[in-house]
C-alpha cells in the first residue's frame, strides 16, 4: 500500500555540539517520506520555493517519492534555524520563516488516493485538518505533532485527534498536551480525546506504545555517535508508517515491528547532519541493524 | 549459592513531590539484601546503632537475611536526609551524618564464606576494599558507588575495580568517573580499568550491560506510580546478584536474566516510601510482573 505524507519541507540552519550547518534539507515531510519510502512508494505533499535545490526533488524522484503534491511557490523556502546543546533532547529554536507555507491550501493531486495510508507529520493543525478533509482517507491515519503546535493551536489539534487512528509525540509534548507528568496519565488524557492508539517518543531512551493502556515498551538503539537530532521523531514516524503501509493486515505483532523500525530509521537519521544519515542508509543496513537490536534486546 | 551483602544501613529522612518522611529504614545493603533474599539466603555486612529499631533484625532475619555480620555499637546509625523534586532522577543530600561508620572496620563472621558471591553496595570504597580483603572472596564479585565517593575516593575506587567481576553505576557517575559523555566510552574507560561487566542503569529508561562492548539493553517498567526512587540501583543490584546466585552457572542467558530481575525488583522499590515497596511485595509479585515484562517487550 502508498503512503501519503504532508508536512513541511524546509532549508534548516541547525547548530549542535558536533558542529553547525546552514541552509541544509529539513522539514517533517522530508524525514518521514525518506524514511517511509525503504518500505513502500510514498506520495509527498508539501511546498517550497524556487530557492529549492532541484537536486533534493530529483533525489525524492529517485528514491519511489512521488512529488506530484510537492508544490513550487514563488517565494522562499520555509527555514527553522535551532541550537541543541549536550542534552541533544530539546531543541532551540532560534528562527522560523514560514515564507511559503502562510496560506498554504494544496491541490490533491490525483496520484493519491483516499485508500492509501496518511501520515500527517508534523505542521500546523490546521493545514493537516484542511488536508485530512480534501482527502477524505479511507486507510490508517496517523498524526505528529509538536511544543508550538500544542501550545497556539491545542483546540485545533484536539479535533483532529477524534479523526486520526495513531497519534505520535514526544514524551514532553504529552505532558504539555494532557497536562499530566505521568506518562499513563498522558495517555489516558489522549485516548479520552479519541485516539485509539498512541506513541509516546522518548528520544534516546525509545518509545512507548499505548492501545488500551500500555502495550510495548521499545528502547533505543544506542549510538557511539550522534551529530543532529533534527528529524529523528519524524523519521520515526516515516519508518513505522513504511513498514506498517508494506504490511497487509496490521496486528499486534506487525505494530511491534513497525515501532522497532522506527527506532531503527531515527538511529540513522541523527548519525549525520541533515538527512545524511537516511541518504547514506542502504536496506542491508537497516536489516543488519534490526537483527542487531534483536540481540541487544531478547532475554 | 548464598549472597554476601555489604553496604550501609541507615535511617532515612526524605522529602518527595509525593511525601515527607523521617527516620526510615534505608541504606544500600539494606535494599540490596531485601531484594536479593527474593532469590537466595543472604548475608549481611554493617552496622547500626543502638537507636536502630529491632524490628528490622528481626525483619531481616525473618527473610532468611543472616545478620551475624550486622554490628550494633554503641552510637547513632548512619542518617541521610535528601529531598527529590519532580525530576526523580537526581536527590540532593542535604546531609549526611557517618556515625557508627566512621572507623567501622568490621570483623567477618563465620557464616561468610569466601566461596559466597559478593555485592560490595554501595559504601565508602576504602570500606569494599577492607572487607574484600578481610574475605578473599572465591565467587563472583560486583560493587556499585555514587557519586560521593568518584568525586572523594577515585583513586580508592579505580583501584577496586581492578579486582571485581561486575561494576553497576548510574549514567551519570559513568560520564563523572570516565569524563566520557558518550556511554560506549564511559564503558570503555571502565573497562580498561579491569572491569569485564558494567550496568549502567539509567533509572526510569533502564539499563545497559557492556562485556566486550554493549551486550543488552534492558527498558525499565513503567509505572503508574513512583512514590520514592531511594534505594532503586542498590535494588537493581540486589536482585541482579540474587538471581545470579540462585544459578548453577552464568551464562549470557542468565545474565540477561538477571538484569531484567533486577530492574523488576527495582520497580517495587519506588512505589512506595522506604522499603515498603519491596517488604509488601510477594514472590509471585515478582513472576506476574516478569511476565508482564517480556509481554511489554518482545517484538
Amino acid at each position: 500500500m502508498r503512503l501519503t505524507v504532508i508536512g513541511s519541507t524546509a532549508l534548516d540552519s541547525i547548530e549542535t555540539p558536533f558542529g553547525k550547518k546552514e541552509d541544509i534539507l529539513g522539514g517533517s515531510a522530508t524525514y518521514a517520506s525518506l524514511s517511509a519510502s525503504f518500505f513502500v512508494p510514498v506520495n509527498i505533499i508539501s511546498v517550497v520555493g524556487t530557492d529549492f535545490p532541484k537536486k533534493y526533488i530529483r533525489m525524492f524522484k529517485k528514491r519511489d517519492i512521488n512529488t506530484s503534491g510537492l508544490e513550487v511557490k514563488e517565494r522562499r523556502t520555509f527555514r527553522w534555524k535551532a541550537k541543541y546543546n549536550y542534552d541533544l533532547s530539546y531543541a532551540e529554536t532560534l528562527g522560523t520563516e514560514l515564507n511559503v507555507f502562510e496560506g498554504f491550501r494544496p491541490v490533491i493531486p490525483p496520484k493519491v488516493s483516499p485508500k492509501d495510508n496518511l501520515l500527517l507529520a508534523n505542521i500546523d493543525p490546521h493545514l493537516q485538518s484542511f488536508i485530512f478533509h480534501q482527502i477524505k482517507p479511507a486507510g490508517l491515519v496517523a498524526c505528529d505533532t509538536m511544543n508550538l503546535w500544542i501550545e497556539h493551536s491545542k483546540k485545533e489539534l484536539l479535533k483532529l485527534l477524534k479523526k486520526v487512528d495513531l497519534f505520535l509525540l514526544n514524551d514532553a509534548e504529552a505532558r504539555q498536551l494532557s497536562g499530566e507528568n505521568n506518562l499513563f496519565e498522558a495517555a489516558r488524557y489522549i485516548a479520552d480525546k479519541g485516539t485509539k492508539m498512541i506513541v509516546i517518543k522518548k528520544g534516546e531512551h525509545g518509545a512507548l506504545f499505548f492501545s488500551k493502556g500500555l502495550g510495548f515498551i521499545v528502547p533505543a538503539y544506542l549510538l557511539e555517535t550522534i551529530n543532529d537530532p533534527t528529524g529523528a521523531g519524524d523519521t520515526f514516524a516515516g519508518g513505522m508508517l513504511g513498514y506498517l503501509s508494506s504490511r497487509r493486515k496490521i496486528t499486534d505483532r506487525v505494530l511491534r515491528k513497525a515501532l522497532v523500525y522506527g527506532s531503527i530509521m531515527a538511529s540513522f537519521a541523527v548519525e549525520r547532519f541533515s538527512a545524511d544519515g537516511l541518504l547514506k542508509t542502504k536496506s542491508k543496513d537497516i536489516k543488519n541493524r534490526y537483527e542487531h537490536f534483536e540481540k541487544l534486546t531478547r532475554f
